[in-house]
């Protein structure tokens, strides 16, 4: 746990702060100026930079009493890794904005920081600058810089019908996770984990991307909705198959005890952070993917060749329910 | 003025929002891959991209009684594109986090991106990405990629003693602007506008580069303060001649008003985005560019070879004061 009795952000001011946050930090070999200047300088070997961005807010995308300040620092690396990854790029550089109050302990921001860090470099990537403000809540905003190496990037556009829908990494498990943690339930801590700090399949994005697939994307927002932005995109329909995506039993003993069902954490739970990509037919899917489903003409996503949800929601696809 | 009367952002919820903040935005060609995706692609043409980024915070940064939503997003990219700007590159593009309560007019969300949108353009630079997040307060995190064109990164570590130290823009103006907002002082509408947005001189620092300049900042936190950077990150003593910087009769009107001292806007105020770089000695500076100093051997920076800060503060170079 962050020290809560030692010194606080405005005891030590702004700029030990952040050279506190990144001392100490090696740099791989792609940051070619760091931290220290008024910009950081990172290569784009092949002439481009993947970029994207994501804010997270204390209270709203994550709870201190839920999560240490170090899984608050892995987790926004993780969102931030997975945009990259859905495009097919490799995270090479990390920025991140720092917002807290004045009477933060000191140790919550290096914990965070820590956390940033060290699952940058798990990545290969450089943490190289920062900013650090005084905000009301904490709040950490995350941009990622990715090296494409070459490929041609996997949009949301690409999708055609007749291309296999694949998935790689876990639906399902940031959910339950989050709804074990609000009820207080003890013995899931898989699901608890997975929501602290998601695990996606960075590898697999750029493996997609070498074999061919024709779009992609990161799940965040949930497997049908960022399936449904994929098809919106793309001008398809996605039809998923039931039986690719059967809540596993850790989801189902969740679901049972908390009298939730497993198929909307499933169908629309968010932030694990899988990659779903579409493969034109007959492509081997590279190691890490698995069929889930199939691209029709048409719109929106269906399953089985049903709406996900009914009036009911995402019930009708429950074990046991008749509707 | 923003529409405070229309729907808000709970109102027309997350995607729409975030989809008005990037409608009918013109991308300039370096933009290879814009908004709609998991990630953005930007052009990196020599192999190499610059970065930075900064978090602006109602209340800290801006307050919406003294500054429009789109001075606010203005303000945003003027500060972020000095950043690349000062180590010799051009601003491409930029990534923007926003947060704000769910009760704020979604006109003023609109407004600040139309002023992101509107200063990026003006760059010649893409807006291509976001994150629209609920926050208790707004809060603009903005992050730019820089071109630098093949050139050598200005950085704060390059100084040598008998570089020529010269200034691009205007240093005290915007600390000035905002003592007159402070005060409610009437007639010094170009003082307040400078406060609102500054306007940082964006080719000065390319053409530094070019010039064969050897260390660059952009002064945020004060000549004196920013001029200290270079020195610690150079190991040299930088002294500043008195007369090259004095205030000009605009700066002296409004402290005389006040009863405030102008030095301390010149040499203490911030946020003007103006940039210094070194040169080596005999260099013809370039346009924009005008001497205000000379590297020595040494630690720290002076002012005329004294210390610019006394006990008292900046008022020992006050005209008409003693100390």
């Amino acid at each position: 746990m962050a020290d809560q009795t030692g010194p606080t952000v405005s005891d030590i001011g702004e700029f030990p702060a952040i050279a506190r946050a990144i001392a100490g930090r090696r740099q791989p070999r792609t940051t070619l100026v760091g931290p220290g200047h008024d910009s950081a300088v990172v290569a784009a070997a092949d002439g481009r930079i993947a970029v994207s961005t994501d804010m997270l807010v204390e209270g709203r995308h994550f709870r201190f009493d839920w999560s240490s300040p170090h899984e608050v620092g892995r987790k926004a690396v993780a969102q931030n890794g997975a945009d990259v990854a859905a495009i097919g790029a490799r995270p090479v550089a990390f920025v991140v904005g720092l917002g807290c109050p004045p009477e933060t302990p000191a140790a919550v921001l290096d914990e965070i920081s820590a956390g940033i860090g060290e699952a940058a470099e798990a990545l290969g990537a450089g943490v190289v600058g920062g900013d650090l403000v005084q905000a009301r809540e904490v709040i950490v905003s995350v941009t990622v810089l990715g090296d494409l190496g070459g490929r041609a990037p996997l949009l949301r556009s690409g999708a055609r019908p007749g291309d296999v829908v694949a998935l790689a990494g876990n639906v399902g498990r940031s959910a339950a996770g989050l709804a074990v943690l609000v009820a207080g339930l003890d013995g899931y801590r898989d699901l608890v984990d997975a929501h602290r700090v998601p695990s996606p399949p960075y590898d697999a994005g750029p493996a997609a991307a070498d074999a061919g697939a024709r779009a992609g994307t990161d799940i965040s927002d949930g497997l049908v909705a960022d399936l449904g932005h994929i098809a919106t995109a793309s001008d398809v329909a996605i039809d998923v198959d039931r039986a690719a995506i059967t809540p596993d039993e850790r989801l189902v003993a969740a679901g049972a005890e908390l009298g939730a069902d497993p198929w909307e954490w499933v169908l629309a739970g968010g932030e694990d952070h899988a990659l779903a990509a579409c493969f034109p037919p007959g492509v081997m899917l590279p190691s890490g993917w698995r069929r889930i489903g199939t691209v029709r003409q048409g719109r929106g996503v269906t399953v089985d060749g049903r709406p996900p949800a009914g009036p009911g929601g995402w019930h009708s696809f429950s074990p046991g329910t008749s509707r």
